[in-house]
């Protein structure tokens, strides 16, 4: 198993990645007092433990908080992408709370060489619009392209830089002598936000992100402000088995969310299966949903019904039901995602969460300065 | 002796700098050519060799060029820093083109790490006041603070960015690990301006910066874009000798802008000096204006005079000058220099230069972007 944020490949351990990250468990304790807090019931992300693990997170929901992701814009966007938006979208809605995210142009273009400013400009803005789509309050979202806010941000940044050696970089990011300078500039632009307000930053991501934040957590007591808390996903389940995860680079592996039906339907399919080779086998043995790609998409994140998953369990174990029923039933549940989510992108009105919303109004306002406080 | 950009001592030996630096001498050829294309004569700093050094002047003259020199805004300015801007100002009268002056004020902050916003700001503003009181033509002159500029740059950055390895910046410039990522960024940002137009980068400074201008040499004409040419400077004499340079790090050696009479005229009277002990002696042997600093202030800069400058060279070495006179007669000079520097300071409409004169307005109206080019 290797875990980095530049590489995740081998066989997961989750326990093992909690212990070797240093992070806490996600106990049923801690969910139970998120909802409690929420006042409405956990998402299926929470409460099927597709995020497992978290730091600070008490202290979060005890001082109060907002919350930052991102998303780097070097292609178009497919199902992986979406779980730390979906948890960000709840909190939103339980907590009503500010969500900030940030569209990492500038670590796209110096990390992918190949990639010109245009290419980029319009994955960023059509990146935004996905994201919007999901249902974000556009009074309290503010969606950024560094390249563009980098004005507003730019001397806050270098106080963080100035305060990180190429050392630490290197150790936490595995930067070389060959790394650009681009890229090694960058962790002081991504650590920004942050410092947006003065509560907890709390960041959905996956647990492979987790170094980014140790830098932030080492920093953010000298400068007088909050150290962040965050709340890890698993690895989003490759369509080819869950020992890798949807890659866009792996074309093969994943639904993108502009995925046509029929595309989409072959994908399914296709998907890596724990169903029987036969109908005869599958009806004697039973499938194992526990590796089932069409399942574990239900089961994390298309169908909310519980009573509704429990049984679709118990009957592909007992046989009774077949992997092609299962493909089918997953496929329709997605199909529907897909076209409500079509359908809500057409509408988004992506000059408020960019620009004109309440929150964008102010954050174009702001002139990020860390050196006052502290 | 040591000539870097980030230390200069021991004894300079200008002729090896040239070998060791792989430039070329200013000769009297291309004096003469950039005389003749100038239709008026060389200011003092070029026709008492000052300016000593170059790379590509020759190719700057001949395929046209605009001048980009800038300045660190990390305390009040000296005579020390002025010699590029006399230098910039003259060749904006002559060929009419755009100067471009950056106040690096991001790579200050990094550097200097007890500087806050508020003093490097301040510090910026004042500086600026200072360079554009030197007469430059506020249609034709653009001086830019990094933070702010940076909106407009960023783009064009990255994309030099991510042509410079860590490798590189750490040959050139020195880097270790301990050095921060902010410094280690800055180069991009050095860099940038000289692609501001199509035609070629001409920069007057110190000799000592010409390792930061061989990235760009580097990389120029795999963007599409012309290398820079630079003319090099001597440096500046501290008032304690010539072997040492005027350094704001050690007020005794500095002359300020904003030098007081009464303080200016002690620090002349105390200068180093090339006159004898006694005036017995003085009227026997003479002085040495080689190593006089009164002299040599009058020399490089401050007696424009061929016939005048030759009279006191002569009256100096023969004894007849006493060091005392000459330090009285520098002193009118120095002082009549920074009244009149001071009065037009007071009269500089500092906007016109930073946002609202011709060619500032068309520069906030630039978007760089290096990528399209080639």
């Amino acid at each position: 198993m290797n875990v980095t944020p530049w590489d995740v490949s081998g066989e997961i351990d989750y326990e093992k990645l909690i212990r070797e990250f240093g992070t806490q468990p996600l106990t049923q304790d801690l969910l139970n007092e998120l909802e409690k807090r929420a006042k409405k019931p956990l998402p299926t992300v929470l409460r099927r433990e597709f995020f497992f693990s978290h730091r600070d997170l008490k202290r979060a929901l005890e001082k109060g908080f907002f919350v930052y992701t991102g998303r780097g814009p070097s292609g178009k966007m497919h199902l992986g992408h979406l779980p730390p938006f979906f948890l960000a979208k709840w909190l939103q809605d339980a907590f009503d709370v500010n969500v900030y995210i940030m569209l990492s142009d500038d670590e796209k273009y110096v990390h992918k060489r190949d990639l010109s400013w245009d290419e980029i400009d319009n994955f960023s803005l059509d990146n935004a619009k996905d994201i919007a789509a999901l249902g974000f309050n556009p009074d309290k979202t503010f969606i950024f392209r560094d390249t563009e806010y980098i004005k507003n941000m730019y001397k806050g940044v270098l106080t963080l830089a100035r305060k990180i050696t190429f050392s630490t970089a290197k150790a936490v990011f595995g930067f070389t002598n060959e790394t650009n300078i681009g890229l090694i500039f960058y962790p002081a632009i991504q650590i920004a936000p942050t410092f947006f307000e003065e509560k907890v930053s709390l960041i959905p991501a996956g647990i492979d992100q987790d170094p980014y934040w140790r830098i932030q957590r080492d920093i953010a007591p000298s400068l007088g402000y909050e150290k962040i808390a965050a709340i890890h996903s698993k690895f989003f389940p490759s369509l080819k088995g869950f020992s890798t995860k949807m890659s866009a680079s792996k074309p093969e592996t994943v639904i993108w969310l502009d995925e046509d039906e029929k595309s989409l339907k072959k994908k399914i399919m296709n998907a890596f299966s724990g169903g029987q080779p036969t109908i005869e086998e599958h009806r004697k043995k039973g499938g194992n949903p526990d590796i089932d790609i069409p399942y574990l998409l239900l089961y994390y994140f298309f169908e909310e019904d519980d009573n509704k998953i429990k049984e679709i369990e118990a009957k592909y174990r007992s046989g009774e039901l077949l992997t092609g029923e299962l493909k089918l039933y997953a496929f329709e549940k997605i199909k529907e995602f897909l076209k409500k989510h079509r359908e809500n992108k057409e509408k988004v009105n992506l000059d408020k969460f960019m620009y004109s919303g309440k929150l964008a109004k102010r954050m174009w306002e702001l002139d990020l300065n860390l050196s006052g406080r502290k």
